[in-house]
């Protein structure tokens, strides 16, 4: 051996030696536009100078970052959970502390420090299957099909886990709505199945059109066998809330060609506009008589991360998983047990979500009160963007009906295109880069969720503060007409 | 469509299609017989009857499960973080006050419900790095190579799943310990890597013998390619204390094979013996001078979960990843944003144990008197498991220098091999549910941890208080003593 030091070349671990798996991952909501917000924010406070004084990152749905307040009760009860001794304290309330005194019953020791059962504290479980059946007026669940989970997903990385063999794993085909969050593909990348795309209908508020299901579906079947179809409700990126018919639908065709079906619910609590309404997957599927509820495999998904809580960094969420085989179910406790369990205190913050207080409580009022000035705020924002963006020439975007996010297309002119593709880009990562140069404001590139071929999109969140968004809004409205004017008179 | 309700062979996952990698894994620590332990509680509980009554649960190194107390001081900072109100309160001291308001302002939106960047927040980076420069007394530390981790398992995944390629899997090597703790094996299975096996020396108090290790690395060259080497130090389940000049001839090995070097130091803070003494990996290699600190490829990983504060629930860890090709660690980020981060509480109690109270410090004396007594309780403990195992005819057991087990081999007579072979069993494993229905102890057997084929031992905890592992060990030696005359008067 020479003393060659740093020299790459014989390194056991280099990027021709890597996982090529890993190595095909994408996932833009914290991508290269992302890693490049974080360099000018540094460059800014090393005393750097731009046209702008503060990176706005309206990349990601991180509710607290952007300002969100906790809500109060939920973080009483966790920091109850952390350190008992303030059981004793006359400034806690006392249904944070039965709560509390609770949620430690379950935990070994009575200590957030032990290690819980791989599917979570068996008390939450419970609280999490009463809460689903008031959600679902009166249909049934049972506590032992939920599984908390380490944030929603974790909770979807393992059921994939289950769908996509390894060896074969080409041939497995996962169904996706087209735009979709990133996760998906990243885990199908990083699982080495395949994607089979289905595309939601922008023309109809990015409507789930079960046409599109059956072509997409057919297409796959030449080339892979589909064995899950993903559903997003309410949508990320696209806001759209399905119809109960939609859903309906899509149940019928999972029923008919024997899939799987993964429904991510995490925005659940985030529905804004009057005419619509949020229906669980689980209670449609009740609905739809014997045959399909006892029949269809079904995992939902929820999370601490969303709705009005926006606890993101507990890593708090759940799953309920109906119609499982039960040896596959021993087989998903074993997988899960090797990671041994969720966070506790995630499992904690969840179990205030599904168990908040009551009319009769004394924390009711205040907890009323925040939650619903978080959520009223969020759908004065939906409203207020959807407005705002529409007002601009070359920019449309369907109503923000529900979850965090609005993904207007936005006009690119060919000659911007054309300036994009000669720098090896996508013209939509061009258009956000340009954007986050001149303004500051950082948002995610439609290519980073997929879309139409020829159609260009950017998905900012509805998180920042009434009086930021409208700044941020009306910045993005000047480069937008800035940039159109630019690179029409190269026309 | 029939209706056919639940039958089980319309299902789309079934143990038939399940992802057979997810089959193969196996996770002895919450294994079989845990899960008959499990039965067992319940049964009592709902008022059955048996020899004993109550299970003791010495299988998962979970402290406080066994009743030991959290570190206040790691406990108020948590609290403090989580509900910054308390801030006002008296009686939370000046000096937990500062590190929670130092962490919150490295936080989102000063929350612990913001996402931290994906490898964790970074001042508590910075704190980890000083931590260790001077654990390792000046060596130095970049804080840009560490990262938060969700436990060390989900570091110990995430540097595995870069190395095992996913077509080629099958030609990876991974060499592990044997007896390993099960994380290992069952993440091997799970991305269908080669298990490649070195045999710990019984005989020489589990120490590491080189000459082994070239034995299986040449052995497993015939038939895939050995990239990596895991290494834990001290001990999981086997308790030894590696030598300095056993883990140098590892690194010249790797250095000399061209093998990522995987330390799991988990229990660096649990050495009991006096004439042992942890060494890391990132040390001991760097006063093998630059040509080896300079070029071989290094992770170690540390956790809440053990050492004196035992936060198994709060998912709290990091890793430190050295020589790590830059473009190899620009796609380990990408992958760690899939998941987003990990949980913000673990990583604040991560930040207590890397930046305890100093001297100088109000909380000083509580948490050294803490600290020392768990780890003084813990070495009395692993001393007397020692003692009164060796004093059972047919047990073995080498001396607990560190971590939290005894692995004490136990001769099982021919007749008892025979007749959990007849049932299909490993005669641990028959031994261990004997144990397990007639004292009510949990224990895993040695299988599941890999042992010499012909010799038997099972994993236990010397977590228990001092008086249960009394009666504990009592048990055990009068269960070993019934089952060998048992067994001896049938031959």
């Amino acid at each position: 051996h020479l003393l060659l030091g740093c020299d790459t070349n014989l390194k056991t671990l280099t990027l021709d030696t890597l996982n090529p798996q890993v190595k095909a991952v994408e996932y833009a909501v914290r991508g290269p536009i992302v890693i490049k917000a974080g360099e000018i924010e540094r460059y800014l406070e090393e005393g750097g100078t731009k046209p702008f004084s503060e990176v706005i990152k309206a990349n990601i749905g991180d509710a607290h970052a952007m300002g969100q307040q906790p809500i109060t009760f939920l973080r009483q009860v966790v920091a109850l959970c952390t350190f008992p001794e303030l059981m004793d304290s006359p400034s806690f309330p006392e249904d944070a502390k039965w709560r509390a005194r609770r949620i430690l019953q379950g935990c070994g020791g009575h200590s957030l420090g032990s290690y819980s059962a791989s599917p979570g504290v068996e008390c939450i479980r419970k609280d999490i299957a009463a809460y689903i059946e008031q959600r679902d007026e009166g249909v049934p669940s049972d506590w032992e099909n939920i599984y908390l989970t380490t944030g929603a997903s974790d909770g979807i990385m393992t059921i994939l886990r289950l769908l996509v063999s390894g060896k074969d794993s080409s041939r497995t085909g996962v169904m996706i709505p087209i735009p979709q969050y990133p996760l998906y593909s990243a885990a199908i990348s990083e699982m080495d199945a395949v994607q089979v795309n289905y595309y939601l209908d922008e023309d109809n508020c990015w409507a789930l059109d079960i046409n599109e299901l059956y072509r997409a579906y057919q297409a796959a079947k030449l080339h892979c066998q589909p064995r899950v179809i993903c559903i997003i409700n309410p949508g990320n990126p696209t806001g759209q809330v399905q119809s109960k018919k939609c859903i309906e639908e899509v149940l019928h065709f999972a029923y008919e060609e024997n899939l799987f079906v993964m429904s991510d619910e995490v925005y659940q609590d985030n529905v804004y506009t009057p005419d619509c309404q949020f229906h669980s997957f689980k209670k449609v599927l009740y609905e739809m008589g014997p045959e399909y509820f006892n029949s269809v495999e079904l995992a939902s998904f929820h999370s601490t991360s969303k709705g009005y809580t926006g606890e993101c960094g507990f890593r708090g969420g759940y799953m309920e998983v109906i119609n499982m085989d039960p040896e596959v179910k021993a087989q998903m406790v074993k997988l899960l047990s090797v990671r041994l369990c969720p966070p506790l205190a995630g499992q904690a913050a969840m179990d205030v979500i599904v168990n908040p207080p009551q009319p009769d409580e004394h924390s009711y009022k205040q907890f009323r009160q925040e939650k619903s000035s978080v959520l009223g705020a969020l759908a004065d924002k939906a409203k207020l963007t959807e407005q705002i963006l529409n007002a601009v020439p070359g920019i449309k975007c369907n109503p923000v009906q529900g979850a965090m996010y609005a993904f207007p297309r936005i006009f690119i002119p060919p000659k911007a295109v054309e300036e994009a593709k000669a720098l090896g880009m996508q013209p939509d990562m061009f258009y956000c880069l340009r954007l986050l140069e001149e303004t500051g404001i950082c948002v995610v590139p439609g290519s980073g969720f997929g879309q139409k071929d020829g159609t260009y999109h950017f998905r900012m969140t509805i998180l920042p503060s009434i009086e930021k968004l409208k700044v941020l809004l009306g910045k993005v409205r000047d480069f937008h007409i800035r940039f159109l004017k630019e690179y029409s008179a190269l026309e």
